[in-house]
């Protein structure tokens, strides 16, 4: 048989890092702790309650949901501005970045983003026959805020892409260069939205603000957030981003109807409910990431400075035996960003340990 | 600002029926019974148990999940040379459709339908840019298949849409003539896949066969299916279809990575498990759905043979008016399908009364 594949996507293999059955899983920044009884006993009885109408579509508009995630983010970051309607949400941050590359991006259309970064940026853009085009970062992956304003002019993407913290490298985007970033794109002619990709958002160091503070003078700000991290519920697939509402809008167009299940809308609620409950994990782990970049440079390691739940750390000379001989090791880790560096997760303070004493035994 | 919008999503409005708190909601063709106790009480079970590992992404391949389905289609429509690689799983048929216009589909690159048929399908392709072409129908709605095998080749699509019920006609497909179309499909030298879309499958009359029996003759056929209806989950999103294996490879490359969640994962699982105790509540759907067309035609209303959970009745000079009138009473019904037309959804015995006596008042 002939299969009519997209030419561009012959050969091509999924997205995804390994699944694996391990003593300390620190490969997809995961948070290591399962959400306490409370928040499990909240999303239980929201289920259970659900289920009365499982047979009706959900709300398609998700209008509580979005006006909880509006509240949590006042108080998070102080963006009490935001009102349901500067909000969406969907399946996983993913789903978020497909509808802005739904509605904004396409065939002669570009997306600007700073490599090294999140691994799927290019797969959004591929996905929607978008061009994707990247500037490097600096050595110390900083931005080089400058030469993104000039690559913004002379490119004139439709978005540019900014993850802060940075995924792989943890490094957060000062609120400066964000703005700088958001008066470039204004220049724009076609119009251009700064989308800063804050999936890590809640682990930043105190006092480093959210991009979020900059929306009211900077409506082409976007802000995309997630729950599977500060949350702890990836299993959960809950991302959501907010925006003027003219942009909210436009992804309403692309998204498929009922795309939020009353049972995910449910779940979200939950949590969302809870989230000082949370706050203790995200703390703990806070904590944990910070004693592990000191461990790491008190062992001559370089780390990248990190907002996130993870660390950059190398500089190995084959990094993919480091990350195998952890790996034997019950310690899975994952290999990217640039060649010689290795990412790792913030588990546990036992996981981290085991990390630890693995690590030490490989480059012995 | 100027918001860099897709040109042609420019003044176009989001996909969906009206979501109203009526006495009776017969526009959607929704299940009318809630899952019994017996699943709600699996439902929330199973979402406990996945609570545990929240914090931890699902499993991206679900193949718990993919398994339950393969086997579920063996029992439901005998198509036991299924396995887990043989299905896919998404948030709802939707994202299973998009899924699959986003590996075959494209610019330069065209699906063929029937009209009148589901109106998401052109939004499928409108999102993949992909050309969206269709035939008419015959006037008992119905396909020429001579016709559309012509079609097929002149056109040469790489996916023929075809809905098994048809929505909003409710008119099954004969299996003669999906083997006529797979036949069509495979001369079409880039490959061609013939996809039934079969989310009213389990509301078809006693030996009417499922288009899955083809399958192992016409490898080219794609069979979807949603637990939305049949298994009064509309709120719990869950589609999927049965194909080749080198189709859900092909389906992999574009999925967003950890599409479905777990709690989505176990919803629908536990779902599949109790299909005997949700085949009550079909059995009862597809009585009333034969009496309600009986009293249609009855009081001299033209109506659609359908083996669907809804039933196409008219003409009506003004079917607006109609509309209106029934909502004044409080029976939401659907202004889709041709000129004239109005498509009532199967509801319970209750709503079905309310609904002929709302009618008759109606068109007094």
């Amino acid at each position: 048989m002939t299969l009519p594949l997209r030419p561009d996507l012959a050969g091509l293999t999924p997205y995804g890092a390994p699944q694996l059955s391990v003593k300390a899983r620190l490969n997809v920044n995961e948070n290591p702790y399962a959400p306490p009884s409370v928040v499990v006993d909240a999303i239980t009885t929201a289920v259970r309650k659900a289920c009365v109408e499982l047979n009706r579509y959900p709300d398609r508009d998700a209008v509580g949901l979005r006006t909880d995630l509006a509240r949590y983010l006042a108080v998070e970051s102080h963006a009490d501005f935001l009102r349901a309607d500067n909000v969406w949400a969907a399946n996983g941050s993913n789903e978020v970045m497909l509808h802005l590359h739904q509605a904004f991006g396409g065939p002669g259309r570009k997306v600007l983003s700073f490599a090294p970064t999140y691994s799927m940026y290019p797969e959004y853009a591929r996905d929607t026959l978008t061009e994707y085009v990247t500037l490097p970062r600096r050595d110390d992956f900083t931005l080089d805020v400058d030469a993104a304003a000039a690559a913004i002019a002379e490119i004139q993407p439709v978005m540019v892409l900014v993850a802060s913290p940075n995924n792989p490298t943890g490094t957060a985007l000062p609120l400066s260069e964000a703005a700088a970033l958001c008066r470039a794109a204004a220049e724009v002619p076609g119009g251009c939205l700064v989308v800063v990709d804050e999936a890590y958002a809640e682990f930043r160091h105190r006092g480093v603000p959210s991009a979020l503070s900059l929306m009211p003078e900077h409506w082409n700000l976007v802000v995309s957030r997630t729950m599977s991290k500060a949350f702890a519920l990836a299993g959960g697939r809950l991302g959501y981003l907010a925006a003027t509402p003219e942009v909210i809008d436009a992804l309403q167009i692309v998204r498929l109807p009922y795309h939020l299940s009353e049972i995910t809308q449910a779940t979200a609620r939950s949590a969302l409910a809870h989230h000082r409950d949370l706050q203790a994990q995200v703390d703990e782990i806070r904590a944990e990431r910070d004693d592990t970049v000191a461990w790491l440079r008190a062992q001559g390691f370089t780390v990248a400075d990190t907002d996130a739940n993870f660390a950059l750390f190398g500089p190995f000379e084959d990094r993919k035996k480091v990350f195998e001989g952890l790996l034997e090791r019950g310690v899975l880790i994952r290999v990217t960003g640039p060649e010689g560096w290795l990412r790792v997760s913030i588990g546990t303070a036992q996981e981290m340990a085991l990390f630890r004493s693995a690590l030490l035994e490989v480059v012995a």
